[in-house]
């Protein structure tokens, strides 16, 4: 019942950080309903996100805060943020500039298993990642 | 890029589980969009949801396989299972029966921040949790 009992509480204090201190951010389109992707914030990101209504996260592989869209241009402006019941995972309701995968597709959802549990792509393929991110040599 | 080059291979084996064998699930009704909750899988549960067609998590809580729905009757009939372009996430499109949330919410999902940076609530309670689950002492 923590859902209900919290609801005094400042939003940034509800939140359950993990033995990291990270969170994960489900990411929403505000119109469509479409989930983009999931990331992670901390503190930081999170406060940083309310303030700016620009999404921002914790990139775990690159180890720094991590502003969408700060090198591909694809930035998500945040309409809403929620919070579920057990304080420990984040819902954004956002408008996403172009692709939100950086393989360049709208979703990073854009697999989805087949009847005899193979894949097949299921999105729409939004730009090309080599000429927004440059060419990996 | 490991998106593209992933589809050949087998949906279970593109799913690439965390250092405790779990990876995260999000859960959206199949028909409105709408986000549900986010729940933990291991390999034995997700390969039970795409047998069943129901939802099977791992509760980190209770340690055990948790087959939603088991003792509140609100299970989630499984439509389509997504993974993302890291192979680190799971989306799971339903049809949730009554409501996701323990604590009687449709979604967990069921309070977001306000503009002071607060909580209100923004769902509708579909069920009496202790009718449900019974009254805890």
């Amino acid at each position: 019942m923590s859902g209900n009992q919290d609801i005094q509480k400042s939003f940034v204090e509800a939140v359950k950080f993990d033995e990291k201190g990270l969170v994960p951010a489900i990411v929403q389109d505000q119109e469509t309903g479409k989930v983009l992707m999931m990331a992670w914030m901390n503190r930081e990101s999170l406060q940083m996100t309310l303030e700016k209504k620009r999404a921002c996260y914790w990139s775990r592989s690159r180890k720094e805060l991590w502003l969408k869209g700060e090198s591909s241009g694809n930035m998500q402006e945040v309409h809403d943020i929620l919070i579920d019941c057990d304080g420990d995972t984040l819902l954004l309701k956002v408008s996403q500039t172009g692709g939100a995968c950086h393989v360049g597709y709208h979703s990073c959802f854009f697999r989805k298993a087949t009847e005899n549990l193979s894949m097949e792509i299921c999105d729409t393929l939004m730009f090309n990642p080599e000429e927004v991110y440059g060419k990996k040599s």
